[in-house]
């Protein structure tokens, strides 16, 4: 049987949709940031990064260098084993007491990543609970998705964002059955936000648990980096939230945290955090240190929400096809895989400007976009290259500009 | 609703079961292992740790930390973002060249953990090849049977590395069907082997596809530390060959390497290698430093095996039930989980030896054990200490010896 068939099958479909993926080899430069190089075919190249989730640079802030350093040559790099066979790390606990009190929660619990919390941490929950029924929105991350399918428990999709649609979901559902709703605070793709009081209401009414994904929210909204949830002054109405540590603070690794009891249960039980090595000391104190001191600094979020804004307001200014956000993601319709990729090609490699193509399965076929990042660090000059550019790419492309992409767009 | 009932329901079963677990908060020495500091609730104390999985202790070699050092001063601490969106640096790049060169293999490509490699590789092998089935070894590793149920495919069941169930399976299949063999090189629990070239000639003989899980043999065994499949002359013969940084290698991520367009079509399809954060910098060339190293320098796993024997022949010398193994880790039989654990206890209160209990579901119930695992830094006055602790827990605890325990088990 000729195995390798299937492979270039699959890999021949990808291009054909103009959907293969292309990484580009960056090397980030600690304390340049948003400069890296970028290991071009030709050699090195300085370019400058629009797309990076690590949201305020906090992952080359000194402070948090220094705890992976510190903690690495005085505890060695890796954790040595899962959590039960030798893995708990005092860094890990202490990393955890952290995050239970950042989300006001009894208790958090520490994964390899936020996609591994999110996928085994709500298997785990909906299987706990003989009879479970999810209510899980219609944009919800690949993570979620395969939690969801992975708990095996009956699920209803609910319009995104759609109250009206989620009560018509939870009037059906039988009163006596658990039910979980999952939803995210932020939704990355088109930076828009879930109405998380509203969903609190209902699940009060109804007598749902909620499970929210904070991963494109912690440490950059809320007075002390707790999120939508915290902004919102929901947290203590949601009963878990679900954040990573890999991109506002930097580093890597998931978590959720709720009440004891049901945090000590997925501790349990959960085979995604219990068959594999814990995280090591060095990402935990790097992670401990990032928490903390976006808890107590306010700096980072607002110069962050200033070019944000700024960038918002320079690409609109140009016409460009700017999609409606209101938080720190901003999507620029393309709405076609081909010209996405080309369009970040060519800002790659003629204006030394890396943001990649965002296209289906990531975004719906048709809102192929690129999603611009603005960082505390991106300076007016660089808002100013970034705009030249993008001017530049859509007229030599004939791109539509604002108007008529965005009216395609609701069509 | 009262949702925390279920929660607690479901620990209080686990208490019955006497299979709660208590994590040891523990922190590591770099340049003392195995010694460590024990955060007991009566508060630090320092103790053996003789369970870690962090084999050769290369998680705390100078040149390994220099360069978790060296790269988080220069990189950064995290990757920042996906592999597609920023997150693809080049040391993971350079990482991923290494482990492909390990194998001899034409590519390999990086996961978050072995676990995640274990369980998007083998789901999504298996759904690109229209039509599969999997044949899988009765005692495979969680993160492969998550992979097996994910992809959705048919699956056999074939007793623990016995080929001739394997070929009746085998024969079983319609011909025209890929099939996928999936096992492990070296059974973390047993420490026993696979047959793997006796799997090999089967997979020729029925034309089907394997796929090695040597999470617990690389850096380990081989003359370059490429595993078992090195070891047995039988690197090329396997097509999937899938390992961990983090226990031999003693960092973190996980990896599968094989031809290139089966690595690449993984890279395009598996969710759980698409929608999560990269690997950090740091971590994926302090990876890379370990590998090298462990590919010119026999020294560590000659010294490894040597302090294996060596503590085998003194606790069988005292009597103690030391189950076969083949390999580096040393089971010793208590075939109870409360007992299980009180061993454990003892050891660590009594005698400042931390072997943590494995208890159901890790090992089958009746088999419940202490692991051991000597590193290279395990002397010999820490092998006495570690006979006459287990004598003396043995004998409080009116555990069975050597010759009852494992006729018990056997029969
Ligand atoms: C909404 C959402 N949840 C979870 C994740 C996964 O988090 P992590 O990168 O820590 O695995 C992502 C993306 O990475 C995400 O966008
Ligand atoms: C056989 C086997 N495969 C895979 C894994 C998971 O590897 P990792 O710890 O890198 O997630 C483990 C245990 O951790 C294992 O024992």
């Amino acid at each position: 049987m000729n195995y390798d068939s299937y492979f270039l099958h699959a890999l021949a479909q990808l291009r054909d949709e103009r959907r293969y993926r292309v990484f580009a080899d960056l090397e980030r430069i600690a304390g340049r940031y948003p400069r890296a190089i970028w290991h071009s075919p030709a050699g090195p190249r300085s370019v400058v990064i629009w797309c990076s989730n690590d949201y305020l640079a906090m992952g080359q802030h000194p402070k948090v260098i220094g705890a992976m350093v510190e903690t690495a040559i005085r505890m060695g790099t890796g954790a040595g084993g899962t959590r039960n066979i030798a893995g708990t790390s005092h860094p890990l606990v202490e990393l955890e007491r952290e995050l239970a009190d950042l989300h006001g929660k009894e208790a958090a619990l520490v994964f390899t990543s936020g996609y591994v919390s999110n996928q085994t941490g709500i298997a785990t929950i909906a299987r706990l609970m003989t009879g479970c029924t999810i209510l899980s929105d219609a944009l919800n991350h690949n993570s979620m998705i395969e939690g969801v399918r992975q708990s095996g428990t009956e699920k209803h999709i609910w319009r995104h964002n759609d109250l009206g649609h989620l009560e018509e979901l939870l009037k059906q559902v039988e009163p006596q059955r658990p039910k979980l709703i999952v939803f995210e605070s932020l939704y990355s793709m088109d930076g828009d936000v879930a109405p998380i009081n509203g969903i609190c209401d209902l699940a009060k009414r109804y007598d749902a648990m909620t499970y929210c994904d904070e991963v494109h929210a912690v440490g950059l909204y809320g007075s002390r980096g707790g999120g939508i949830t915290e902004r919102a002054g929901a947290a203590h109405r949601v009963d878990v939230i679900e954040g990573t540590l890999a991109k506002a603070f930097g580093c890597l690794g998931g978590y959720i945290a709720g009440d004891a009891a049901l945090i000590d249960a997925v501790r349990s039980y959960a085979p995604g955090f219990i068959f594999t090595t814990a995280l090591p000391p060095p990402i935990c104190a790097a992670a401990t240190t990032a928490i903390r001191h976006l808890k107590s600094s306010n700096g980072e979020r607002e110069q962050h929400q200033r070019r944000v804004a700024r960038t918002k307001a320079v690409l609109r200014a140009a016409e460009l096809p700017v999609m409606p956000s209101e938080t720190h993601i901003i999507p620029v319709l393309v709405g076609d895989p081909e010209y996405c990729k080309e369009a970040s090609d060519l800002l790659l490699t003629e204006h030394g400007i890396y943001i990649q193509p965002i296209n289906y399965p990531t975004v719906p076929r048709g809102t192929e976009r690129l999603r611009i990042t603005p960082s505390p660090h991106h300076d007016d000059d660089m808002i100013e290259a970034l705009a030249t550019a993008l001017i530049d790419v859509w007229d030599r492309l004939d791109l539509p500009r604002e108007d008529r992409a965005l009216a395609q767009m609701s069509a």
